[in-house]
């Protein structure tokens, strides 16, 4: 079977041809976020038509199109029900599926993209041995999501799983970009850094303050030289996600909690951290829950889109 | 149908003959917790057919016992799998449907005690509209339980569901009795609200520091006096109580949060506060959760006894 993977980011659009669980060829290209869902999908159109080429294959062997989508998603009836700001709005409107039927004659499988990719690493990458299992990813946000006796935990909105990054950490505290306060987003995720540098009094001198757009590259870089601040961000950062990995092994009941995304570049020094606090603190008396680093790194969603065509 | 609800409370034990969905008589006797399952349940014996004289009826007629018990349970295989510190902690290795056999000539049906209160609200109170639910129980702890899409949550331990007063609310906070730091209960429940009073600095005059064991009772009414530690206490439990609906809510995606526990008696300075909180802060974009009293005060794990039988 082949499919076409599309993992719709803010940012990229990352498309991969897959045939029978392994992902032939991959392209990335700059999402059109100030256009429609059509506009995106047919730029989508164009990369797939390269993409065919690269490997001798056709369109005409697609079985199908699985899209990861930034937002909440209704898989069962293919609809989008929230979109990031500013990002493919228009999308709750449409119907992806006549859409994607329109550009390449085949059937569309749409799932939040967190779930796309824990369906990837469940069945092809480091959750191969379990049917209960919670993924964190730490990138702009954080994001999760959860596979529970063997089954992707979805909801009856489609919300259960994906929003561990919206469990608040601090009662009453700040504001969070989807309405609640307190967020464990709001305490360390990519987002929220610029402005925990900003407000922070100590150490005016922190190279951190000086960079235009500070990441947790720098965070880690910076901590490794001993920079006060960053020491400390580094800690407190390495505390939220503890406490997420925590409320959702709480939550779920899972053996595996997979840690994926932009900030795991820095993995070494993340998961240790988070291992242990595990150990000690998550109420587990059937055991121990063990804490790795997610095996794909960027096409994870990819193969979930070919899982969810091959059960 | 015929059956005896025992719920197993720390201090009391509450019995309740159910037939036919109604509760005929109920009796309560202090637990003995010192002692082992098997005394316990044969004191339930005795008040059982203290029970079936009161209303007529014989120990034979019994197709069953409903056991709501306060730890992890394992409810397919009828196991108990934790207690509560220092509580019928033989129980773990028991099996308590041998012991209900060889008493009672019938089946057991045993469930934490959070999941059977849960099973009576749902199909027999203030849940009966609904499939998707997270009840919260406000008392010595914070307890939780949840339906979703018309089914008991419970995790491949037993454990999905019942630890929202374990959700970290303050990452690195005081520990908690489970082993974690920061827990919702340890912010505001009833074990940790005389902590709370004796570590606040403000308002030494508070009638609050004279009461050998103060409750949120006391709290709740001291606070209408205008008492500054009690305002302050009760505002901080209701932004907490908020903060675990909230993360609930996020966990779980419920269109009904019920509210239980002895906590409940200031329902009416309770409920408001949390649903407002809930309208302004969940994020549900496909409508309003729904914030209510739980509609039975002691009887919703017996009737969830029966429900247990009855399915």
């Amino acid at each position: 079977m082949q499919i076409l993977g599309i993992d719709m980011g803010g940012t990229n659009l990352k498309l991969g041809w897959v045939a029978n669980g392994e992902v032939l060829a991959t392209s990335q290209v700059k999402a059109l976020p100030k256009s429609s869902m059509l506009e995106n999908l047919s730029l989508c159109k164009s990369e797939s038509i390269k993409l065919a080429q690269q490997i001798g294959a056709s369109l005409n062997d697609l079985q199908g199109v699985g899209l990861a989508f930034p937002g909440l998603v209704d898989s069962k009836s293919n609809r989008i029900h929230s979109t990031p700001k500013d990002k493919f709005e228009d999308a709750i409107g449409v119907d992806p599926e006549a859409m994607v039927r329109e550009l390449w004659q085949c059937s569309l499988a749409v799932e939040n993209d967190a779930n796309m990719a824990l369906l990837g690493e469940w069945q092809f990458g480091v959750g191969k041995e379990y049917q209960n299992i919670v993924q964190i990813t730490l990138g702009t946000g954080i994001g999760s999501s959860v596979i529970m006796e063997g089954k992707p935990l979805r909801g009856t909105h489609f919300q259960a799983g994906c929003l561990g990054g919206h469990f608040t950490l601090q009662a009453s505290g700040k504001p969070c970009i989807c309405g609640n306060r307190g967020c464990a987003e709001t305490l360390a995720s990519s987002w929220a850094l610029p402005g925990l540098i900003r407000e922070s009094e100590e150490c005016q001198e922190s190279p951190l303050r000086k960079l235009p757009q500070p990441g947790y590259k720098e965070v880690f870089e910076a901590a490794q030289q001993g920079d006060a601040l960053a020491l400390r961000i580094r800690q407190q950062s390495l505390e939220v996600w503890s406490a997420v990995a925590i409320n959702l092994i709480h939550a779920y009941d899972p053996e595996l909690v997979i840690l994926s995304g932009g900030i795991m570049q820095s993995a070494e020094e993340i998961i240790p951290y988070i291992q242990q606090y595990v150990q000690q603190h998550a109420w587990t008396p059937w055991g121990e829950v063990k804490v790795v680093k997610a095996h794909f790194d960027q096409s994870a969603a990819l193969l979930g889109g070919y899982y969810r065509f091959e059960r």
